[in-house]
Order: structure tokens, then C-alpha cells, then sequence
């Protein structure tokens, strides 16, 4: 499933603290969503794996899967500078 | 092919910048090895991101995919904290 196709389970990884990000996941599997999408750019990547590792370790352990994790580059700004992403998927296993 | 198997291919991404790492998975390549893989912990992750998406887009386009991309967690120190990591696979495709 693409980070386009889920819509609103998409969730950008800024600045907030990496527990913020936690919750908002768990607040998505909570009203139902079976996957979400972590997206982060430059220093947020870190937080995201973090994140997507805390979910699956510690709070949803054995219930959620990080079923794809891919990594690109985007333009960001004016002019143009290349920013890494990544792109987390977590999905609730049976 | 795992991390494991790659052997002496492993770079790990720590405190240097960005473009030491960039050279040496350049220099990987340049000795005939078809496959580099990356791992990087805690914040060194968005770095390695970065080395890859650079290696991919700026240098060798074209010529060099990134064939895997996993999250994980490690226990390190004493007493052991759990750490994020991540293992980036990058391929010489022909």
C-alpha cells in the first residue's frame, strides 16, 4: 500500500518529541487504520525509525509490522536543495 | 544478501561527514564489489540516508540501486539502551 493510497494515516515526523509521534501512531491504530505511514525528512529521519521501533517493540509488540521502509531525496525550498526522506510503513498484523 | 555475508562491504556511518562515507562506497565499488551496504545507529541514521541518496542520484546514477532498506533495534552500554539502527543495501546494477 502506497503513502498516496493511505491518505490521512500519513504522519510527518517534524519536531516534536519522539513520544508525540508514538502516540499519534497509536491514536491511528486505535481508530481502526490497519497501516500507517511514517514520512520524515533530513535530522527527523532518526526520529521516525525511532519511532516505528517503539511501536513495534515496546507498545504493539508482535501486532504491528514495518511492512516497507523506503528512502528518496526531495527539493526543499527556494532555490532548491536536495533533502533526504524516508518513508516507514507500519501495518497491524493478525 | 545479508550484512553478514557481504563481509568486509559493511560501512559503518559514524561521526565523520558526509562525503568521507560517499568516498568510501565509492571506493567499494571501484575494487569490483557489486554490493555495499551501509548501517548506521541513533542519529548517524540520517546520514547514511543521505550517503546513499547521493551515492544513487549524484554519482553513480543509474548504476547503483538501493536493494534493501531495514530498521532495527540494538541494545547498547551498560546498562544496556535500546538504540535505533538501520541497513541500507546498495547494488551495482548493470
Amino acid at each position: 500500500m502506497s503513502a498516496e493510497a493511505a491518505g490521512e494515516n500519513v504522519i510527518f515526523i517534524g519536531k516534536k518529541s519522539v513520544m508525540n509521534y508514538v502516540l499519534a501512531v497509536l491514536l491511528q491504530f486505535d481508530v481502526g487504520n490497519k497501516v500507517v505511514v511514517l514520512r520524515a525528512r533530513g535530522r527527523a529521519i532518526s526520529k521516525a525509525v525511532d519511532v516505528a521501533q517503539i511501536v513495534k517493540r515496546r507498545l504493539l509488540g508482535g501486532k504491528v509490522e514495518v511492512t516497507s521502509c523506503k528512502i528518496d531525496t526531495e527539493d526543499v525550498g527556494d532555490p532548491p536543495r536536495k533533502v533526504s526522506t524516508i518513508e516507514i510503513v507500519l501495518e497491524q498484523v493478525e
